[in-house]
């Protein structure tokens, strides 16, 4: 019995499992930055403006080396939540998944290779517009070569993310793009009258409802790269994004760029299907034809109290977790009670 | 028949031959930079010191593109005879063998996603020592993580490499460690006699045989990179070295990094083999027991006279092109004259 849940689709969910299972993987994780997480209270991803930064190169060395290079410790909440990226990692690991980071516009580079795309950070989008739009361009451009030299490498091509500050742009490209979405976040009290505060505002820019100037104007750098990726990607392999509301907002803005809906999958951890806050599969289902993957982690039956906060709101899903954690078990058949020793085992690494 | 010939240990090449038909393969394209081809008359690889150093990255381009970016035209010696990286590319396409770049301290950067190192160029070895010794422990790290990764996606990792003056650094580093190495050129005329002298004079530095202080004192950035890549690659999966005097020293050096001599083989043109100022099977088999896997691109019954100049001494070799042609040939089985007809439609879509 194979742990993971299909939602949406459920023909092909059954498919791309068939698939997939006890093929290759690779694991591509994008770093990127958008300015809008330096809006105080939006995120929790690192304890102020001058570590957040750090997040995603440090998650990216985390997951090679692990233990981090541009920082002391792995990014943790302020009160010593570690990152998912330690999911992340021990599922890569336990399948002996190869993972290459790519660089979209992180403020501060890794201590490790990665794929360098030149592509600028995010501005804040409450206070100007995120990208130009032959930024926006660019990233597709290059998104849709990363996508076809990577497909061709692999059976299934999975894609997570790291970018502070992520669901919010997110939100404001679903809404932008006229899907009334909720959105999730890394914080149980998730924020949600800050979010839709920046959504408003930043949506009154909007001048039209042509896809590449509502990214431009209220996106941020990962979304359009992904979407390239997926639409090159898409017509070679198997593709799973991992990932939640962020992982929504490429599938709308991809639409644009084009992709094989019949290769694609989102995998995601159950924590992001539960949260009453967001709606996730609604919001997936209206964008596109797309099956969802769901690996509950079953962090709450942790000893561990810095895990079982994953399963009480906090952090839920980022760095590709649930995806990882659905390709270790598609390529090994690994089961999830076991997952969860190996994630304890690393967890007591790293303290 | 395969249209290969294979020199040093037949078993091994044989076997390697046997093991790699019809396979996957990867090409990876290392680019760097060495101020020793700003020494006046040492290269031809571009047409002055200030177009030179656009060769790397435009060959990368041009790998990708079929045109480059960041010059106007491809890189072509003075009198107008194409870089080798058309053949390489024609190779790579008719095979479908997708390429990735990795840059070991290119002063230009591609306009193509690339892999980073954060490896800093190489300084002119007649002035001054190459590199710093972290610099090298840097180079070779970081080509183990890349050599790693690589080799999990494909059944034959391919590394090639463009770095102009890289001859001059090549046959220091093989002088330096003891191997008595004549050298190849993209010059019909070889600037022996030059080379020499700055690559005794280099010498002169060296105070102790250790092979991290020469590398360092009288090497490039690429030589380290790539014996880091084999050491990790050669474990995992096949791996070519895709050049002539340049791979030879790699392997030199690659000998105090270590790599399982059962899994890698040269892959050149048979212009190396033939050269006679340089020695080249003599070099590789005095240096480890590899496999020279030669292919013979027939570019002197080519209607076209800026290839039949290839034959006729000039460039001979680089950018990967004859272990990109072996590549296509192992993989699909295409014969050397098929392979000759697409070069020369390649050459006449760029001129």
């Amino acid at each position: 019995m194979v742990h993971i849940q299909i939602l949406g689709n459920l023909d092909k969910g059954g498919n791309f499992v068939e698939d997939t299972q006890k093929k290759n993987f690779l694991f591509s994780f994008v770093i990127s930055y958008t300015e809008t997480c330096e809006i105080p209270g939006i995120t929790v991803a690192g304890q102020n403006k001058e570590i957040i930064k750090f997040t995603p190169p440090a998650d990216a060395e985390f997951l090679h080396y692990g233990s981090c290079k541009c920082i002391e410790t792995i990014p943790m909440t302020p009160d010593g939540k570690p990152t998912p990226a330690l999911l992340t990692k021990t599922a890569l690991e336990v399948a002996s998944i190869p993972h290459i980071v790519i660089n979209a516009g992180s403020k501060i580079m890794p201590q490790i290779p990665y794929l360098e795309t030149g592509i600028k950070s995010g501005k804040n989008i409450s206070l100007e517009p995120a990208l130009d739009r032959s930024d926006v361009l660019h990233a597709v451009d290059y998104g849709r070569i990363i996508g076809r030299t990577l497909a061709s490498l692999t059976d299934c091509l999975v894609i997570g993310e790291s970018i502070p500050g992520g669901t919010t742009t997110a939100l404001a490209v679903l809404k932008g793009l006229g899907i009334n979405a909720m959105v999730s976040s890394s914080m149980p009290q998730n924020p949600i009258e800050l979010k839709k505060k920046v959504v408003f505002d930043a949506l009154k820019r909007l001048g039209s409802d042509d896809p590449y100037e509502i990214v431009s104007n209220v996106g941020d750098p990962m979304i359009p790269l992904v979407a390239g990726m997926i639409s090159s990607a898409s017509q070679i392999t198997n593709v799973m994004l991992a990932g939640g509301t962020q992982m929504a907002a490429v599938l709308a803005f991809g639409k644009s760029v084009g992709f094989n809906q019949d290769k694609l999958a989102i995998g995601t951890t159950s924590y992001i299907i539960e949260d009453k806050s967001a709606n996730f599969v609604d919001t997936v289902t209206k964008i596109a034809d797309v099956p969802i993957l769901v690996v509950n982690p079953r962090l709450e039956h942790s000893k561990i109290a810095g895990l079982r906060a994953f399963s009480e709101g906090f952090v839920k899903e980022g760095a590709g977790a649930g995806g990882s954690m659905i390709s270790a078990i598609l390529k090994t058949g690994i089961d999830t009670q076991t997952l969860l020793e190996l994630i304890e085992k690393e967890y007591r690494k790293i303290i």
